[in-house]
Order: structure tokens, then sequence, then C-alpha cells
């Protein structure tokens, strides 16, 4: 009874599949080679894989494969396989990943998996499934693969209500901003550098978009405040406008510019936006430098929390997978019939978000025009007809007048009040291009 | 099957005893009450606090106890209850403390605490005997009160291999600090202002000395590397020693001053400190204001992670505690026999810790002499003859010629060779005091 590992039941291993051999895949494998025994005495019990599949697993040389394992280009070895205690769907995308979990699961099969796109369309009705089957599904790689995230709102602060959280979920678009504002270089120059160093993909649009931020932005907004979003209904606006004068401009005010993903409870209903925000030096959040990821929550009780860690990268995910299969494991050996799964994920309500007319925030303005006079005048009088106050206007120095950027920062202002001014000045011929918006925070 | 929620057995309430009505006690009972139907709505099954005793409970106004609820100023009327599924231990101290635990571990009933020393001091012998009974200790609220740091090393980041973390945990010297470093006023007037204000107690000597973060270092440690750790024997300095002059100084290096609770793995073994210490103020840690706590964790696959929040505060461990009897109810509701308990800290390691004298680190030198000539060739004469290299001399303006501050900082040197040379520097007539050194760490 004082030791339960002395049972030899208990003493089993519990046999991992593992399907994908990408870098989730094969951090994974060296997260569970490498930490063997550290793993079997935290556990009691050994972890030992015993089939692992993917495509091209024939003809790649895949590292820290137990010999005893068995390997297959077909899926269906493993997630049917006999000899699978928990099943690790690493392979990402929507269609096979959708297969091999709901196979998993029909067969009682607990799951982990990386896979936040699937997670976010359709996580609900997978744990569901998981639930009807007596198992669940672990899912902390999904989100900031090297930050507990999905921990923390699970365990960790459970019992607290959420009144909004702040995120840097994108990696490679953090490290674009960061070079931007550390070198002063142009955006496609980054870009470019980025990808040459296998920062960036060589289709860039999901991160410079900020496409991926809003799949992550959905899943943990459902964890977080247990409502089902839609990822395709959040604002989104990526980057790639953002240059190095909007750096210089925002250090004036004391401010710099992350990729925020946002997320507040407000009257008129949830508020989800994926944007690039002015948010002061001075907070935390600003100081989320290159590939990191960062959360910031702010919760009725427990109040402002912060995590940050790696975003991406094969070991800081393995991590989370590893992490997750160990608590699978536990559950299995626990005798537990309800398994410990994302409560609000699984009853998720349905509400509409907060339309992203009605979001209210301080905003920076910036123009590039062809020097003229009376510029300002006719800028202020748009604003003025829309209500909105102008709290400064900023101009650095510049040689070329004929693509002067200056900045015009507002009082808090309707999104909708902001879209119409700048509609109604694009008849004016002195601006070279559409003025760009930012929301402007004035603390986190 | 597909709705386990609308199995009536398990909604039954799962029933609450609380033991201890002051901060923690109050901040409990505040959230189980006012976060009462999103609780249930997380976890299916009502939360109903059956019985509160405090030794005072009779005469004093305690909000947020239910009606139907029996107080008791004994607390083995809740201990032993028969209603009671799950007991908090929110008393403090040591000696009723462990009765409380050890009464409610033998009956079998999970047991909440937010008892930072009893739990570094005999945690892991009361997981034992919780085991011996088949239920288990939560411990959320015992240390960061804010910050989940439990559930990020229990769960989160389970299958990593920690190699070392440095923590800010005791509010009230970091506030004390940041008032030092933000008014330049003296250690002994910020901490009369603390004290004024309720942040610092009457008898501050567990804040400032370092003693409060000795034991929450101590409990961490054990849960992050499973090593059997003895508070007393962790190297402690306080706070007391610090002046304005210090962090003007520590400015010029780019570095702030903070008292780190520093855990590395060397190859002498577990190396722990409590002491004032120099860290760059690009740090994430330096951003760590007030009266919060912070954590930042290297792991070997994970690399690093950081966790930021409030330290104390009815509310913020009061979500904390809550947090943990969500877990501890569902545990029950679970059909569970085999609990979620920190393995590594159930099966802790004996091993010396590394000896201080072994540290190595760059120094931080600060003296105060009477001027005279020679002392900088007499400071480096002694510091040469105990093999340790100067790196810089720094002296700002001064008017008190009778007690001038400066510096020398040091390259990275034994803390027996510094403890060395601060000894024969005492034969030195133009010393006012004794030199104060402190660790300077170059990158964290």
């Amino acid at each position: 009874m004082n030791d339960l590992y002395a049972n030899l039941e208990l003493m089993t291993p519990v046999r991992i599949g593992i399907i994908g051999s990408g870098n989730v895949g094969s951090g994974t494998l060296e997260i569970l080679a490498r930490n063997a025994a550290e793993l079997q005495a935290k556990l009691g019990f050994p972890l030992v894989v015993t089939a692992v599949s993917s495509q091209n697993i024939l003809t790649k040389n895949v590292s820290n494969i137990p010999a005893a394992a068995r390997v297959s280009s077909n899926w269906r070895d493993v997630a049917y396989a006999e000899d699978v205690d928990i099943l690790c769907e690493l392979i990402g995308g929507t269609t096979t990943a959708l297969e091999v979990i709901e196979a998993a699961l029909k067969s009682g099969k607990p799951v982990v998996t990386a896979n936040k796109e699937l997670m976010a369309l359709k996580g609900a009705a997978l744990l569901d499934l998981a639930t009807a089957n007596g198992t669940t599904i672990h899912m902390e790689a999904s989100v900031a693969g090297g930050i507990p995230i999905h921990a923390v709102l699970r365990e960790g602060i459970s019992a607290d209500s959420i009144q909004a959280f702040f995120g840097i979920l994108n990696g490679t678009s953090n490290y674009i901003l960061t070079e931007i504002e550390s070198k002063g270089s142009a955006f496609s120059d980054v870009l470019a550098e980025a990808q040459r160093l296998g920062y960036a993909e060589a289709d860039p649009t999901a991160d410079v978009e900020g496409y991926d931020a809003r799949f992550k932005l959905a899943l943990l907004a459902q964890l977080a405040f247990g409502q089902h979003v839609n990822p395709t209904e959040i604002f989104c606006e990526g980057i790639r406008r953002i240059t190095p004068f909007d750096f210089q401009y925002a250090h004036t005010l004391g401010h710099t510019i992350r990729l925020v993903c946002a997320a507040r409870q407000t009257p008129g209903g949830l508020a989800l936006s994926v944007r690039p925000t002015l948010i002061p030096r001075s907070t935390i959040l600003a100081s989320v430098l290159g590939a990191y990821n960062a959360i910031w929550i702010r919760g009725a009780a427990g109040q402002d929390t912060f995590y940050y860690g790696r975003g991406a990268g094969p070991l800081p995910t393995g991590v989370a997978v590893v992490s997750d299969i160990m608590r699978a494991a536990r559950d299995l050996k626990s005798g537990a019939t309800l398994r410990v799964s994302p409560f609000n994920f699984q009853k998720l309500t349905e509400a509409p978000l907060a339309p992203a007319d009605g979001f209210k925030s301080g905003y920076y303005l910036r123009f590039r025009v062809k020097d003229a006079t009376g510029i300002i005048a006719q800028l202020g009088t748009i604003l003025a007809s829309h209500g909105i106050s102008i709290d400064a206007v900023l101009q650095l120095p510049s040689d070329d007048k004929k693509n002067l950027p200056f900045v015009i920062t507002v009082e808090p202002a309707l999104e909708a009040s902001i879209r119409h001014a700048l509609t109604a000045m694009r008849s004016l011929d002195f601006l070279v291009e559409e003025p760009l918006a930012l929301p402007l925070e004035k603390g986190l």
C-alpha cells in the first residue's frame, strides 16, 4: 500500500504510438529517448515507443526510434495497433489528422496532439467524442509550444474568471518585428533573411498575415472563456506594412509594436483581434524578443499573470508533447473513469463575438504624404467630423519631401469611426498611400 | 455515456471544510462564493462549504460563509467531520497545521494547503502518508500565490529536465527594493512606510532577512529537482544593507538589484542561494516591480520559460486554493485510485547541497571609505593575493569625504576567495564599514 510502484502491474510500460516524424515528432522522440530514465523515475513505470509512422519514414533517417519499434508509412498501422496505449498525432493539418484522432478515440485511446488548427476548428467535437469513449485529448503543444499555457488554464488558475488576455503567439512575426526594430531594416529584407535562416517559411503568408496566430487565439479563447470561436470571424491584420519609421515613432511615444492577439470580455461580447499594436515599452510584454511567445492574463480575482517561453522548436514542443504523454499515462494507470480534460472547452457556449466596429482604443495613425500646405488641417477636419480627437502630432526629420512619414495619435475612438475617417481620406491627393491605423494601448 | 454530467451521482456536491479564516481563508471563501456558478459549470457538480473553523471565528465577522455551514473554534470539528470531503488547511505554522493535515490524510481525505513552511520541511513525509491512505495533498498556494508554478512543474513541463531556476519569491522585500530604487530612500524609511501601508509586518525579519524566501526556494527546488532540501542549509542573505547608492552603481553597470532565489544543478551538487543579486536590467526578471513574484526556469530541452504574478493577497492565493480544490474534487469524482501528486516530490533523493564556498560568480564589491591615498592600490593588492581580478572601478560623485561609497567589480571568482579577501580587508583603517559583496550576473 505504501509503495504503489512496487506493484508489478503498475510497472508495466505504457506504450506510445507516434504519427508524424517532422519537427515535433523528432523532438518528441528525442525527449522520450534522452529523458527515459528520469521519466520512469517520475512516473514509476517506463514509457516505450512501440510504433512510429510517417509518409516518408522508410526512406528518411529518423533518429531516436527504439530498435524494437515498428515503423510504417501507413498511419493506420499505428492508430489501430493493439500494442499502442497512447497515440500522438503530430502530422498537423485537418484531413488525415482528423481521421487519425477519430480512429484513436473511437478505440478508447487517449490522444496527444500538437495540432492548433484542428483543435481550434473541431476541438470541442473531438473532446465530446473522447468523453463518449471514456478517454480524452491532450493538446499542450498546440499553442506556444514551450509555454505550458494549457496546464495553467486547465489546472493552475482554473478557479479564476478570466477577464482578458494578450498574447504574442507567432514567433516568426515577432522575430521579424524585433529585427525591423533593432536593425532598422525594411520588412521585405528582414523576411528574406528570416527565410534564408529557416525562421520563416517559403510561403510566409500564414505567419505574416496573422492567420497562424488567429488559430492560436481562437483555441486559447475557447479554453479561457468556454465560448465557441470561429477563427475566421476574428479581426485579423498582418505585419507587412510595419516600417522602421513606425518603430521610431512608437519609441518616441514610449511604445513598441508587436503582433498582439487580444481577447477581452466586453459588455458587447467577447472581443478578439490579431493585429500589430503599440504597447508601452515598460510593459513586460514589450520585452518579448525574437522567436519567443508570451501570454499576459488578467483574472478577476488573481489579477495579472504572465507566461513566457519558446513558441516553437522540436525540443520545447517535444517537452509539451511528452508532458502530455505523462499525464495521459498516469490517467491510464490511475483507474480513473473520468478523465482530466479542459472542462470549459468541452462544453463551449455559443455567442456572437463583439463586432470589430465597436472596439474602442487610442489609435496611432501613420501617414505618408507629398509635402504640401494645410495637411494637418485637412486631416484634422476629417477626424473631427468623425468625432475623433487628436492627441498628438509627430513628425521626425526626413529628407524625402515626396514621401514624408508623420503620425497623428488620437484619443480613444471606435474602430468604425477610424475606418470611416480613413475612407474619407482617400480623396486627399497628398496621401502617397492609405494611412496605417494601429491601436495604441496606454497600459497593459 | 455521452454526458457524464447527466449522471445524478456525479452531480452530488463535493463538500469542503476550511480551517483558518485569515487572509487566505477569507480569499478562498470569497472565490468559492462569487464564482460558485462558474465553478459548477466547469466541474459539472457544485462545491459546497459545509464547515469552517478558526480560533476566533465565533467573535469575528467572517464573510462568505454559507448559512448552512457549521462554524467552530475547534479545528477537530472540521477535520474529523463526516460531511467534509476535502479539507483546506489555511492556518499556517508547523504545529497545529501538522496535526490538521495528518488527521485528514489518515481518514483518506485530500488536503489543500497554503503552508510553505510545513511543506518545505515535511512535505515528502506528508505525501507518503497521503499515498498510504489513497489520497493526496495539493499545495499550489504555498509558493508565489498568484503564479500557478506547481501546475507548471507538476504537469506543464514535467517531461523536461530542469537545469536552473531564478525566483523573486518575497513580495515584501521586492517592494522595498523597488521603492529604494525608484525613490532613492533609505532602507529604514522604506520599511517604515511599508509597515504603515500594511505591506510589511511589524516584525519584518522573515521577509527582509530572506527566511521566507528560503522556505519557498526549498519547496520549489524539491519539486523541480526531486532532491530533499533542508531550508536551513541554504545560503541566505537579506536586503538590509542595500542603499540607494547601490542602485545608482548597479544602473551605471546596466544592472538592477533583486533578492534572487537561485537554484542550479552543478557538478558539485544542487547550488541554492537567497541573496541580493545584480541582474541585467534587460532581463525580464529585472522588470518585476513591487509586490509581484516571478520565476525564471531553464530547462535542458524546453529552454527558458518565465512565470509572473501576484506573490500574495487573499484573492490571488484564494484562486490557487480553489483551483486545487477543483482538482481534488475531480479526482474524487474520477474513480482514480492513483492520485495526481507531484511525483518528484514524493520520492525525494538525498544528496548534499553544493557548498556555498564553491559558488563562482562575478561580484560587485561596494566599499565605504574615509578619503585617503592609495585605497585602490591596497584593495587591489588584497584582491590579487586571493586570485581575484578586478573588472572595473566605479566612483560616482559624493560630498561626504568621510564616508565615500565606491565600487569594484571583479571577474568570476569563488565565493570562498571573496570571503577570505573581505576578511583580510578588516585591518584596513580607511574602511567605514565591512564591504558589501553581491553576485553580479552577466546574463540570466
